[in-house]
């Protein structure tokens, strides 16, 4: 099993935050400081961001005041503190030629996505192994997954082998190979697409959604373009995780 | 103007709830017993149901004890203890009929409701008239719409119409002449549709959310048939109308 070590131990704004190592990957766990956090929802960062990334840091800050949950959330391979490798170097380089071209973005994001998602899946179950060994999290309560973006390039083949997680907000991603994967995706999702996509098309947003085979399924589609998820959706997924990891009679 | 006669005034779970008549349409204001009510939401019920439906009545309830909110409710045209004139016994006979033969209801549904529209929209006008009147609530506040089904036939020629509604929960209708109606309605809109509806085509719905004119617009579209609408949809509806008619800068 990888070992989990814990390196820092801060708190801020009534989180406390606490940075590990999984082996070589970096990864933080955010708590309550007040105590003992409640279930554990796995927070997966976008494409060229990070751990760190203000944003990613405040939907994890809302998890754990507004939800009381404990958020765990790793460093995506070639992402924030981790090295770049051969394949990161060259898909970078391949998506800033396309965005100084003007061209699509879609298929370098496409399939760069799917290869950290094949490096990423099993990094995130040997995390969610480590996590369920400390005392605090133990391996019986329930796992949300939430991540949009490249998180959900991540998150639909990890839902689709990983049965302990029990619920996941996804979201704002292409469907191709995934659609098939979706399929074996069974578990409640509240699922964000905006509706005037400048990446995405509506038609390949909403083909994603449809192929994902849960019975409980919600689509949140906003008006406006790719960077302008609204906020309330963060506090929407929270109430998400709270009615499936908290609460599971009041959905 | 017409006039608003209050006519019972009884407490349900601290729910002060008023019975009045504005000239011979009979409806029902919600408001907390605790005291005053904040803003005015006007509830608009579903096809064959009335102001008194426990369902209809539950969601009042939740509007005043989540939010604060005043509601105002009215009978349709043709329902509850209305009258039904000679077009609302013939519509009500073909609906039976296409019903019984097991044929589609939606031309029938959609042909009547939106007759109904056409009488309840001057109605739904003049109570807002007579309500603004009463020093409890007064000309200044902004105005929320919620109603699904039917009242969204009735809502969107309302929203179109009635500048003082600045906030409108909507969903789970036809398109066809509303889809025209819809483009001349700009304010706020959270629409519901269900992914799986026997009646309504998801084509059909994402249409009329897509024509909408509102630059702030939310789709909810859920995994079930018709009449599976979650139930967290009402309390979202009432997280909606908090942030458009109580905290307008939050959202």
């Amino acid at each position: 099993m990888s070992t989990l070590r814990f390196t820092t131990d801060t708190t801020v704004d009534g989180v406390r935050e606490r940075e590990f190592a999984l082996d070589d990957v970096p990864g933080l766990l955010f708590s309550p400081a007040s105590g003992a956090g409640g279930p554990l929802v796995l927070l997966g960062h976008g494409g060229g961001t990070h751990k760190r990334w203000p944003r990613f840091v405040g939907r994890a800050h809302r998890l754990v005041l507004d939800g009381g949950f404990t958020v765990a959330a790793l460093d995506a391979p070639g992402h924030g503190d981790r090295p770049r490798t051969p394949t990161d170097e060259r898909e970078v380089a391949a998506l800033r030629r396309v965005q100084a071209a003007g061209e699509p973005i879609g298929p370098v994001v496409e399939r760069y996505n799917l290869d950290i998602a094949r490096r990423s899946v099993p990094e995130w179950r040997a995390a969610l192994d480590a996590l369920a060994a400390l005392p605090e999290i133990g391996p019986d309560g329930p796992v949300g997954w939430f991540g949009t973006n490249m998180a959900t390039a991540i998150g639909i083949p990890l839902l689709a082998a990983e049965p302990r997680i029990t619920a996941a907000v996804l979201g704002q991603f292409w469907p191709g190979p995934l659609e098939e994967t979706a399929r074996r995706v069974t578990v409640p999702v509240e699922f964000v697409l905006q509706w005037d996509d400048e990446f995405i098309s509506r038609e390949s947003g909403l083909a994603l959604f449809d192929a994902l085979g849960s019975t409980e399924k919600s689509l949140h589609a906003n008006a406006g373009r790719h960077m302008e998820l609204p906020r309330f959706e963060a506090d929407s997924a929270v109430r998400f995780f709270v009615r499936h990891l908290s609460a599971r009679s009041t959905g």
